[in-house]
Parts: C-alpha cells; sequence; structure tokens
C-alpha cells in the first residue's frame, strides 16, 4: 500500500471542471423546472445514514456501502441511492398527510467500486418518488413525466423499456419452482445474456414443453403485441393479473401521449431488488447503460413502519450529459486589465457591465506574470492602462 | 450502544424539507449569479478524498473528520472543507495556464460532532478562491464580491470585520517571545473572551509597558481609525508592513463601494489555520455566529507542490438563510382531480396549464383514501369528475 500522490483522489473519485459543471448545471435546472410543474416538491436527505436502516432497506449490494463508524460506535454509510431515504422522510414527517405524497431530489449518491477505470463511486441522480398511489395512472406518471423530463433536457431520442418484475416472477416460479433457480435465470436477464439463458434452460430437468416456454420468454420484448404474446404462455391468474396492468399502463400511456417512446421488455431486471411491479429502463442511442430507471415497490415504506404502495424513476446526470453529446460551454467572460492608477476607471467599467448582466473579471495587470496566457479565454479584453483611454484588445 | 430507530439520522445530519429546500436553491442561484458575473468558474470535487492529501492539507481539527478505509486500506475523509480540495484542483490540472485563477463552488462540507443539538455535521458552502494573485487589489476583490453576493441573495446589513493574522502573530511573538505563549492569547481572541484575555495578560512574566500594550491591543476593533491606533503600538518592521496593506485595502474598499459594510478587528483569529495575512469574517444581525469568512493563504497551494499565493471566502448557505428570516414558500402547484372516464381530459387540461408555466399535480380521486387532507395544500383544484365539466374547487 503507497501513499497516494498529492494530486491523487480515491477509487471512482472525480472532479467536475467548468465545461462539464455548466452542462450538468444547464440539464439539473432544465429537468427541475420540469419536475415542479408536475408538482413534485424537492427535498434533501444527509450523505451519511444509519447503516442499520437506511443501508439495509437500500437495494445496493453491501460491498458497494462505503461504511464508516461514527463516535458511538454506530455504522453509518453513505447514502447509495435516494429512494430508501426519501421513504424515510416521507413515512417519518408530516408530508404523510398529503397521500399520494409527490417529492423529488437532486442528489449525488455513493457506491464503492473496486477497480479504478470503471464505474464513478460517487454520481448524481434527480429524480421522483410517487408515495401511497396503488393507480396504474401513477406507473404511467411516472413514465410519462420521465418523457418529458428528458426532452426538457433536450434529449431528442430516446427509449423507454417497460417490463414488469412480479410477471416474470410468477412465471419462473410457477415453471421453475424454487427461488433459487429462478435467481440463476434472473443472472442472466440482468447481464443480457440470452444464450447464456438458452444454454442453460436447457440444461435444466424440465418437461419440454416447459423449456420451450422458458425459450419463448426471451423474446417477450417488442411492441404492444408482446403482451398478447405472452398471454399465451402464462397459466395462472396472477401473471394474466401482471399483464392486465401492462395492457391498461399501454393504453394510458397513449393519452399521456408518450406511446413513441415506448417499448416492452418482460425479460427486463434490474439490480434494484425492492421492485414488485412495473419496472422499466431508458437507453439513449449514444450511451451504453441506461441513462435512467424505476418502477413499483411496494414493500419498501414497511420497512418504515408504513403500508404504503409507491413508484418512481432517477436519471443518471452523468450519462444523461454523455447522451446529449455537445457540452454547453460555459459564457467566456470579458476581461478588465488595469495599472492601479486608473483602478478606479476600471471598477466602474465593470460594474456598469456587470449591471448589463455581462460576465467580467477584473485584474491589476502588474501581477499578471504571463498576459497572454491569461487572456486567452475571455471573450473580450479591456484595458485601462497608462494615459490611454479604455483600450480594446480582441 | 441501542440500534438506532428506524427514523433515526446521525449526530448533526439533518433533513432539508420543501420550505427550506426552496429558500436555499433560491439564495444559491442568486449567489452564483453574481459570482459568475465576475468570472468566476464553478467547478465540483468529490466528496471522498484522501486523509494524506486533503485531511492533512484542512485546517480542521482531526476530531471532527468523518473517516473511513477504502478497500485498499487508505484512509479517506469526506472533504471538512473546499479550499484544500480546490487547491488540489488548481495545482493539478490545465487550469493553472490562466493564472490568476479564479474558480467557486457551491458543496456541502462535513465536521463531525460530539453531541446532539449542536452544530450541523453537514452544511452547505458557496464560496470562491483567487489563485496566483499576490496584490491587495484581490484581498479588495475578495470582500467587495462577498458584500455583492449577500446584497444579491437579499440580505440588507450585514458587517464585515477585518483581521490580520500576520500582524496578529508579528505582534504576539515579539512581545511574549514563543508561539506557545501566542496560541493561548489567540484561543481567547478566537472565543472572543476579551476579560479571560485580560486576566490571562497580568498573570504573564512580562514588563508593565509589554502588558500594558496587549491590553490596548485588545481595544483595536472599529474604524479605519483603527489603524493608525494600531500603529503606535508596532515597533517592527513586519508588523508596520501588515498595517500598510490594511491601509490600502481600506482605500481600494471605497474604490469598490462597499466601505459602508466594513470595519477593522485587528484581534480577529480563525480556526482556519492555513490564513496568512488579511482575513474577514461578516455577521448578520439576526445571527450569533458569522454567515462567511474568509481570507489570504499563500502557503497552502506549496502543499500540492506550487508555489502560489491564494485568497477566498466561504459563506454558510444555512446561516445565510437564518439571516434573510422569512422563508420562500415554494409555489403551491394547482391540483387536477379526475376520474379515469375523464382522464384525457384531465391530461389535455394539465398539458395546457404547464405549457403556461404552471405547475400541476394530476391524481386519479379513485386512489386517494382522503381528499380533503391531499387538497389542503394546493392554490386551486380542478374536478374532472362524472358527467360535469371542468368543475373549480377553491
Amino acid at each position: 500500500m503507497s501513499k497516494p500522490f498529492m494530486f491523487e483522489k480515491p477509487l471512482g473519485m472525480r472532479d467536475t471542471l467548468p465545461v462539464l459543471y455548466e452542462t450538468k448545471a444547464s440539464v439539473r435546472n432544465k429537468m427541475s423546472d420540469e419536475i415542479k410543474k408536475w408538482g413534485y416538491q424537492f427535498i434533501e436527505t444527509p450523505t451519511l445514514e444509519y447503516y442499520e436502516t437506511i443501508g439495509e432497506a437500500s437495494a445496493i449490494l453491501d460491498q458497494q456501502l462505503f461504511k464508516l463508524l461514527d463516535s458511538q460506535g454506530h455504522t453509518l454509510v453513505l447514502r447509495p441511492d435516494m429512494t430508501a431515504p426519501i421513504a424515510r422522510v416521507a413515512a417519518s414527517k408530516l408530508l404523510k398527510q398529503q397521500i399520494p405524497l409527490r417529492l423529488a431530489y437532486s442528489a449525488n449518491v455513493y457506491r464503492a467500486q473496486q477497480r479504478e477505470g470503471g464505474r464513478p463511486a460517487e454520481f448524481e441522480q434527480i429524480g421522483i418518488e410517487c408515495i401511497g398511489n396503488k393507480s396504474i395512472c401513477a406507473d404511467a406518471e411516472m413514465i410519462a413525466l420521465l418523457a418529458d423530463v428528458l426532452k426538457a433536457s433536450g434529449l431528442q431520442e430516446f427509449k423507454i423499456s417497460i417490463g414488469h418484475i412480479g410477471f416474470l416472477q410468477e412465471f419462473f416460479l410457477s415453471i421453475l419452482g424454487t427461488e433459487e433457480r429462478a435467481s440463476v435465470l434472473r443472472k442472466f436477464l440482468y447481464e443480457k445474456n440470452y444464450v447464456g439463458f438458452r444454454e442453460h434452460v436447457k440444461s435444466l430437468p424440465l418437461s419440454s414443453i416447459d423449456k420451450q416456454r422458458l425459450i419463448e420468454f426471451i423474446s417477450l420484448r417488442g411492441s404492444e403485441d408482446t403482451l398478447t404474446k405472452a398471454l399465451d404462455l402464462v397459466e395462472n391468474n396472477k401473471g394474466q393479473d401482471s399483464l392486465g396492468e401492462l395492457k391498461e399502463l399501454s393504453a394510458q400511456l397513449k393519452e399521456f401521449g408518450v406511446a413513441q417512446y415506448v417499448s416492452f421488455d418482460l425479460t427486463l431486471v434490474s439490480h434494484m431488488s425492492y421492485y414488485t411491479g412495473t419496472l422499466f429502463e431508458v437507453y439513449a442511442d449514444q450511451v451504453g447503460s441506461p441513462i435512467g430507471n424505476g418502477g413499483r415497490y411496494d414493500n419498501l415504506l414497511e420497512k418504515f413502519g408504513w403500508n404504503a404502495s409507491a413508484t418512481g424513476f432517477a436519471i443518471r446526470v452523468d450519462r444523461l450529459a454523455e447522451a446529449l453529446g455537445e457540452p454547453m460551454q460555459p459564457v467566456a467572460p470579458e476581461c478588465i486589465l488595469f495599472t492601479p492608477e486608473r483602478r478606479m476607471e476600471a471598477l466602474d467599467f465593470a460594474k456598469s457591465k456587470r449591471s448589463e448582466g455581462k460576465r467580467v473579471t477584473i485584474q491589476d495587470i502588474t501581477v499578471v506574470q504571463n498576459v497572454d496566457a491569461f487572456t486567452r479565454t475571455f471573450s473580450e479584453v479591456h484595458l485601462f492602462v497608462g494615459n490611454g483611454g479604455n483600450g480594446k484588445d480582441e
């Protein structure tokens, strides 16, 4: 274990320099404005939470949690997601009166990484939670708002895949009988390893009919027709009910005017283990990983003593910024260089520029070591030097 | 050590509910806009840093650091301030070309608290750093920009106290001889315990002239005349030079048009041990602790291999919000309640409202348990229920 070099940062930790900073700020503002237009209220929760409350309620693997001990010997975690902290606030505070409750957040979350060059260990999510709303209209609202928020951010093309973890789980258990077997197949799906899935199914001690059903299941991805095809594969009521929910959801999404962004993928599973019903992921062409995801989690609030259904989504701001392509260039300020005897003039000029909304840097030229290097990034340079008037040097 | 109750948060950790959230966001935006108008570029640094780089470079006491171990056995800290991380970025990146460099941040910092009911362990700072600028004009810029930023936030009255840690240190050492004795007196000043200071001075083995000088030193607080009085107390050149800097600073602050906010306090010391020259604190009437502070730190960059002077300030957003008094009330959204058969109408109505910039919550009334409780917080309620038209219920 060597001592870190003075400029080094911990594994997965990154600096955000001005260009990316402004891009993220601009995207964040546009998305927040849209979320507020849908009547959601933003809240903030602490970075550190108790492991025994939030750490255990979150769906993030234990090895991905940043843990520390406080002075009283309790284990704390850096929040690995925002859904569990929001559930804690929703269940504990007066807000509970206003159900269905619509909350939003824009926050960094933390997931420890095992090696360099991989994923960031700290990243920003902007998201919403709708709590105490069991209607399919709440699921539709998530997806419609997700689409509107992405459009507001400036993203032109994206695809929202919708699945149903309740359907998948019901289907797997009815054929496979055990959660252990189901979890092996879910892992193939999570990795989108359909070849591996097929190979594994062939090796299972099942009837050829059941094997065939599992193989056909893999192709349940695409347009609304997928839901009709799926109906042929299920035998029990619960599975049919789940498909009925998706049918109704699909109809409502047409009313919301977002059907063109939507497709169905009944093989969709999530690393977030708390989902119970409809779930979804959103992809943009340019980015390999989902730029957002969400779904229904009807059992999480129970961990905070409140039997309430809930649904929500989170957008990864870093991946969205990548999907948007061209970074926002911050407005380059103008620069006023002055010698001390003309400082007063320079300050007045700067003040009048700023009152017009301009960005203006003022700088005593006598302490600038390299004027060329210093002035390179400004949009315009004004000189108040020696006896001359306001010299411009553009 | 008992298990934390499910709603509990770690010591000093707080939730920010909608009203305070909107107040902070509004104040943050106004201040950021002003900072950008002065040509500062915002950056973001990671929450976690190496203890051996940032933890040791920061001026925060070791017992206030949140520490944890990463998977490689390195000690990490949650950043206790932003000055050290910004110094790391400034010294390591390409930005270094553009000196003097003007950077800004808006970020939460973390300081472990030992008991409940005390200070927050996580709080937001908005601040700036100007690096590679040895001129007094840079010190004046800090104070002028601080005043402008506070005015932009909506704060009407505040007082900026300016001191000089170089002067104080020089003065103490010339009389007391040892840093150990000086640090005892500094502690009294930090606590603003002037009675204790006097008592302690009386007990010191010094000449009555020197004791008198130390007692007179205590009254070096007030208008610009303070600087003239101080001149009578110092004998060596270094002390005189420091006072000369403050005289020049005072003259420049008049040119910047912020003299009315400023007073001098040569007894001012800071818990931030890295200050080397001019330092300042800003108070608002309504708040007991400083809402911001700053100063010159010409030796910190050396810890990152760059011999560069620097100056900056940080504003505590929570204390500023307190000083502003009345919290911002978030715009209350309108609410559209509908029955499923009239959903389409309700959605269209919501869409047209939002396109006018309105905030509108939509809600299927059939899943609302208590309509009165739910609708209480909205500015207006629209009903799309049964056969009627657009019923209003205000």
